[in-house]
């Protein structure tokens, strides 16, 4: 095996497929030189040799033979000497990983300048400015990664050697009133860089390296030994990166783009990383090292027209100004897109009238890019189609789908707190802390942000008017996160940094306090939470051509089926504009907790007997009856997922002082008897208890009012002419004999009306699996049921025995000690919970081949998890609308996707 | 297939084989007649010719003409006729189905008394009483049963025709002054059958049948239709038995006990119902009907001297003035043993000095008779070993552990409430509402009774002084279920027609009200709540020969070890006392309950950082330490299985004001700091909160005390000399992480205690499987795992989605309406549940074949569950002490059991 390979002008053995032993700068360096593009020679150290390096913590002598052999080749290819008095070449050394690491990278600039080099140098530049400049450079660099870092060295003071000289060089500055670095003369350059050296040998006893080839292992091995370093091994604990990676060393001869008026420095996209369109779009500096560029510390010029902005309208263009080596930039730009077929974002210097590209790597982009660029390649035929999906992510989609900060501003700001990214986009709004308060302050026009522990169906309308919601407790399926997916809102929830002091109407954060009215910025993408308010970037997906582009592609290249868990209007309208097949969850308490209706509904509750109980259901009947009729219409022809009522009854006596003398008035009761009545529905784990068809057993008046309901409102529509598909959905079944009856009880009641009515409607009855037993006896419940469909959402916490809303206080500690990988209830535990839905769909199928199933969990709108539905065969996914096109193309992604 | 079974004195095709043609009673008196039994002739209509009428409602001609040729049989065979003048044969007629439906059996006496034949029976008996008693009563029965019943027809005055005539019957007892029927002269007797006849014309439009053929088919018909009457049906629905079985009817000639000096009744036991001597027990009457036993008119005589009681000291015995009628019946009685291998319970009537045996049926026995009886027979090799099991279960060794009411008393008690049967045996105490308030009154000496809504750790000292203990939530396994039943303590739960008013403290059960300080008596075994207070039976079972016989005779039947549920040293005693071998869950937060330790607790709760917490926990060490010493010795050589902490914090946090005050001194948090991170402990599903190995994950400095204390603990009794066998139990494991990253842990305090004292200790360290998650991983546990134990309470909670907290407002519509056909709580549900666990089994057995198995959850002490258990070869179940002998027992009967 080869230590070392070569690269730039010769023909190299290496290439990107040696990432393993390269890493990838070195590797994308090879490729480079195998396509023929300038590149600054120089070779590769391999991760195999660093490996053996740290084992044996020094080099053979074989090795620095061949050191001297590769060194000797630049100097043959360039007509330059390292360490020459005439015409002296100087390197860099660069660490570089297989993963890219960053902030983890070593770098040294400028070796081979000692006091025997520099005046060549500067007979060569005619820049003397330049030389020492880079001198100085050198001394910093070399003084803290190689003395301080890598060969542990501590100052006498105790301050770190870089702080030191970092010091020394401003308090400089301000004597003589510089203002930037360039300004600084050659005198003064010359004086520091002395008191660099004096100040190394008096702090780390030892003497700066006057000697070219010293200074060149000294950089190697300090590359080498940063991999060791504390830092990089607590990144990769963090990251999960593999520490039998090791990283490569690049040696690469130094090209100069401030040499003189023929050099320059720039980087660029190759398409822009913005918009995605295909022109060339970059940036560069005449007469400039790369990090003048990057620095802003002048304003870079744009590369060609299409690069100006409003700021650079008459700067002068790199295509006016070098137009034979713009025309080679564009040749090497179309090669390395052809090469990579992807966009390239690539940093180029002209040192003396020559091109030398310094770097080639797969160019960042946003999310309105990603799309077109993809979608662009394909029609480019640089991709297939099954490539142009999996360069879309759901990041991608969510950030054209919602407003944003600009990512550039948002990458200076500091969170004030973080917490789970529970809802997409980015919201700002004044602070309140009650669901009413939300209410009163909204209608005033003022945008708020609901600040709770946690929320609860009582606040759905604060929800509602919120412009976000943040909460500390419960995580990404809690109540808070899965209303305000479902309406596309931004929220954070488990913000465990915050503490709430709900009755001083203040929020501790460390030692911070924001009060009620006090501005926040939510950015739900990501969990953070800044202080004061933020212009955002607004999106309108609607009328992107790209955008529907791609779910047609989507959508022709997909088996499942995509449907939406939506019930109110405005969301079933928004999933229908999104694309939704179907409504595979139509929550139907949902529609209970308006506040017109939910008096009757805590009437039904109170109910002293079967009698009174049946009396108030028929006074809720209409109302069901119109949502029913009003979600069918919507979503004709594509049928609908109905579930009965699902959660536990007393989750609608949240009773305030006005709401129980109401109904004590109403009753008749007295207010302590309404109080022992709401007492009695207390429940100790209200998720495990009287809930979902239990409810339905123990009333069946309540599944005889939404049956009726269900299928009054399909026979009206029938008679109107719209198409309906109605699907009754029996939730939380565990026992056979619980569906039955409540099959039973509903097929009755249809055949009766539609008997009735004379007409005949095609309906299923199924039933939603989200209890462990329920996949155990899934065959059983295969030979009754239509349908089944997954609530992945409580399947998960039975499974796991995990509390959706209490996850909040442990997660984080598993997250962090890797005892779990990820949220279980952000993406299927595939092992576990993938296992039980595995067993259900086996036993399901076996009895009843054609069953339909389907998951209406929040797994549904999850990419990972859909290749696992997908590999599961299943009908179709539901999640909420918002996620809707983010499922159709992963959903595509799926298909071909080998697992 | 034939119509009609004949029985008596004749060979019959009749047998006990043929249950389901001829019913249990029809099939028993074949059965007598095989064995030569005299029995009064007759013959089984059957069960299929039941089916047939009540489709046809009518019999046809065939039909007919079989009953005049069983009739003509019956007649020859006693040389009577049926409507004779001269010498007339009267019939019984009786339902019987497959199934005993006690209360449900129709019955038509007498049948053939008509003016014609009345005459000729006088004449026959010179007895005119008699058969005048005897018309009276058949036409009591005829009207109710087969005129009103059966034929369903309405009186005009809409009463109904049966309390019609028992208020003429007393009115005219009342105005002849007549204390007892016996005293009813024959002129009386006469007037009172003429009025009845003319009632049942008025009121019902028909004439009572003067017909001897007509009152026989009548009731024939009468005894098929009642299948089909709304009591049977409602029976049946409750009970869950076949609407498909079908009743037989059984046409049985009359014998009279009653006729003369040389006729007598009696019934009898072949063996002692209550000590289960084998002694032949039993009661007669001279000259009397069956019925005059039974009802406590007359106080009947003992059979022999061993039947004899104080109150019938003097009493004349069947033995002294029947010889050899009484020697005829031991000889039946010994045939009948031997037969069918049971103690029977006997009928007979002697008429005119000739024995008829009227019925045998297996003798019901109390627990003692059970397990004597079962012993004797097996000794006089009547029956097998395993036979000697099955005669006995969980009910009686529960009878002859705990406290009872005497069965006699019991059955005349009304209960004024039902619920869940919790913790067995019976007490009596006065009413209490809080665990405080039991403790001061109990510290009087005074005897009480915790009512609840539902019980916490908290009220742990509470529950400990009263006698019993009553919740009106809550299941089989609810806290206040899982700890009485771990002292053996009565206990009922889930007590839904209570309602509790603790401010007031009183109880409403409907318009009854209980008052603080009012006694009440609970039936732990059955449920039952009586108010008022009851003399008890006590029970010490340690001293009794038979008991520990049947337990001997256990152990050396079976293959499944017994452990016990414990920690408390007074349990563990009683659990070894009781045959434990080992404990299979040591719950090691009980202890942290203790008074004078929960502040520390609490404190380390509350403590701001790891380095508070470790200071706090070092105080609980010598604590924790030193419970495992105790429990370790008194277990001694028998292994013990520790479990880490288990539950949600916030259940130690449940803070009196004086404790908040306590808790701000010590701290020096304010008061409102205190409730503030009280409050953030909330959890809205504890159930599946932080709790179990997340406690151990996030706060492992909590582990790494507990394993310090157990391996200290042992250490020093090893050098004690005593042998200690440690298992470490991590609770909840739901990933492999989770228990690594544990195992790690304990492991590494272990290693450097052994290391450090130089001495060797065998431990295991394992998990409790309780989570279905747990089970689907099961493979990845065992690979690391030394042992793994079923949590079945929890694993049932989540398996069904089932909080054992609340599952009592819908548990009982589940029994109620068969959608669940058990408590899952209570006996393992093997179809879900039991698939998880067998899923588990076989993936751990798979990986480490020596892996040992057990069961701690509750379902370790349950007959049924025990089956279940020994099929998947488990090592060990565990239960509470008291359970244990059943656990023996079953574990016995479980190992030759075909499942």
């Amino acid at each position: 095996m080869k230590n070392i390979y070569r690269f730039g002008y010769q023909k190299t053995d290496g290439s990107v497929n040696l990432v393993d032993l390269l890493g990838g700068k070195g590797a994308n360096l090879a490729e480079m030189t195998n396509l023929g593009i300038p590149v600054p020679p120089g070779f590769t150290i391999t991760t195999k040799m660093c490996q053996t390096y740290l084992k044996n913590n020094n080099f053979t002598k074989k090795i620095y033979k061949e050191f001297n052999k590769e060194i000797g080749l630049v100097e043959s290819i360039l007509n330059k000497g390292f360490g020459s008095e005439k015409n002296p070449l100087l390197f860099s050394v660069r660490s570089g990983a297989k993963v890219s690491m960053p902030g983890m990278m070593e770098t040294v600039l400028n070796i081979g300048l000692t006091s025997k080099t520099i005046p060549g140098l500067i007979s060569k530049t005619k820049n003397e400015r330049f030389v020492y400049d880079s001198y100085r450079r050198l001394i910093m660099m070399y003084a803290d990664v190689v003395l301080e870092k890598a060969d542990k060295r501590t100052t006498k003071s105790g301050l770190s050697i870089r702080l030191m000289m970092e010091k020394l060089f401003s308090s400089l500055k301000k004597r003589r009133g510089y203002k930037n670095d360039s300004d600084i003369n050659v005198i003064d350059l010359k004086k520091i860089s002395d008191k660099f050296k004096k100040v190394i040998k008096q702090e780390l006893s030892i003497d700066f390296p006057d000697n070219h080839m010293d200074q060149l292992v000294g950089s190697i091995q300090a590359v080498f030994k940063s991999w060791n370093g504390e830092r990089a091994i607590k990144y990769r604990k963090i990251e999960g990166i593999n520490h039998k990676l090791f990283t490569a060393a690049n040696v690469q001869a130094m090209v100069f783009g401030n040499m003189d008026e023929g050099s320059a420095t720039g980087v660029a996209f190759t398409r822009n990383p913005s918009t995605g369109d295909s022109n060339f779009y970059g940036e560069w500096l005449p007469n400039a090292q790369g990090e003048d560029v990057v620095a802003g510390i002048r304003t870079p010029h744009p590369i060609n027209k299409n690069s100006r902005t409003s700021m650079t309208k008459h700067a002068i263009t790199l295509e006016n100004e070098f137009p034979s080596i713009y025309n080679q930039l564009i040749t090497i730009k179309n090669k390395l897109e052809k090469h990579f077929k992807d966009m390239q974002d690539i940093e180029f210097t002209i040192e003396n009238k020559k091109l030398w590209m310094l770097q080639t790597r797969k160019g960042k982009r946003n999310g309105m890019a990603a799309i077109r660029i993809a979608l662009d390649l394909y029609k480019e035929k640089l991709i297939d189609v099954q490539s142009v999906f999996n360069r879309v992510n759901s990041k991608h989609l969510n950030e054209i789908m919602h407003p944003m900060i600009d990512p550039v501003i948002e990458q200076q700001m500091k969170p004030i707190a973080t917490g789970l990214p529970a809802g997409p986009g980015t919201a700002s709004g004044r602070v309140v802390f009650s669901a009413s308060e939300a209410e009163n302050i909204a209608k005033k026009g003022r945008k708020v942000i609901l600040v709770r522990k946690e929320t609860s169906p009582e606040d759905i309308n604060g929800m509602n008017v919120s412009e976000a919601i943040l909460t500390t407790r419960g995580g990404m399926t809690s109540h808070a996160a899965l209303v305000a997916r479902g309406w596309g809102k931004c929220c954070i929830v488990g913000c465990n940094d915050l503490v709430i002091d709900e009755k001083n109407k203040k929020i501790y954060i460390d030692n911070l306090v924001v009060s009620e009215g006090e501005w926040l910025t939510l950015n739900g993408s990501e969990g953070k939470v800044y202080g004061g308010k933020v212009k955002l970037i607004k999106r309108d997906v609607s009328n992107n051509t790209y955008f529907k582009k791609l779910m047609l592609l989507s959508d022709k290249n997909r088996n499942l089926k995509v449907r939406t868990n939506a019930e109110q209007s405005k969301d079933v309208l928004k999933a229908v504009e999104f694309g939704s097949e179907g409504i595979g969850l139509c929550r139907t308490e949902h529609m209970f907790f308006n506040p017109k209706r939910i008096q009757f509904v805590r009437l039904m509750i109170l109910a002293q007997n079967e009698q009174d109980r049946k009396k108030i259901l028929l006074k809720l009947l209409p109302y069901q009856q119109n949502d029913f009729y009003k979600i069918m219409k919507n979503i004709s022809p594509f049928p609908v997922t109905i579930r009965l009522l699902d959660p536990p009854l007393h989750e609608f006596l949240d009773l305030k002082k006005q709401d129980i003398v109401e109904l004590a008035e109403i009753t008749g009761l007295s207010k302590q008897q309404i109080k022992n009545q709401t007492d009695l529905l207390h429940e100790v784990n209200p998720m495990l208890g009287h809930r979902g068809c239990r409810l339905g057993v123990s009333y069946p008046e309540i599944t005889k009012m939404q049956a009726t309901a269900i299928i009054k409102a399909s026979i009206k529509l029938l008679n109107e002419g719209i198409k309906v598909f109605p699907e009754i959905m029996v939730p939380l079944v565990g026992s056979i004999n619980e569906f039955i009856n409540q099959k039973n009880i509903i097929t009755e009641i249809f055949q009766d009306a539609l008997k009735k009515e004379k007409v005949k409607i095609k309906y299923l009855i199924g039933t939603m699996i989200e209890l462990p037993r329920a996949c155990i006896i899934a065959d059983k419940i295969a030979e009754h049921a239509d349908f089944i469909s997954f609530g992945t959402n409580d399947l998960t916490q039975t499974c796991f025995g995990f509390s959706r809303d209490d996850i909040g206080s442990f997660l984080p500690h598993y997250l962090n000690k890797k005892i779990l990988t990820k949220d279980p209830f952000e993406s299927l535990d595939v092992d576990g919970v993938g296992s039980l839905i595995n067993i259900a769909v086996k036993k399901a199928r076996k009895v009843n081949k054609k069953i339909k199933i389907g998951v209406c969990g929040e797994h549904g709108g999850d990419e990972k998890s859909i290749y696992f539905f997908n590999q599961k065969d299943f009908d179709y996914v539901s999640c909420s609308p918002y996620r809707v096109p983010i499922a159709r193309l992963a959903a595509a992604k799926a298909k071909h996707l080998k697992l």
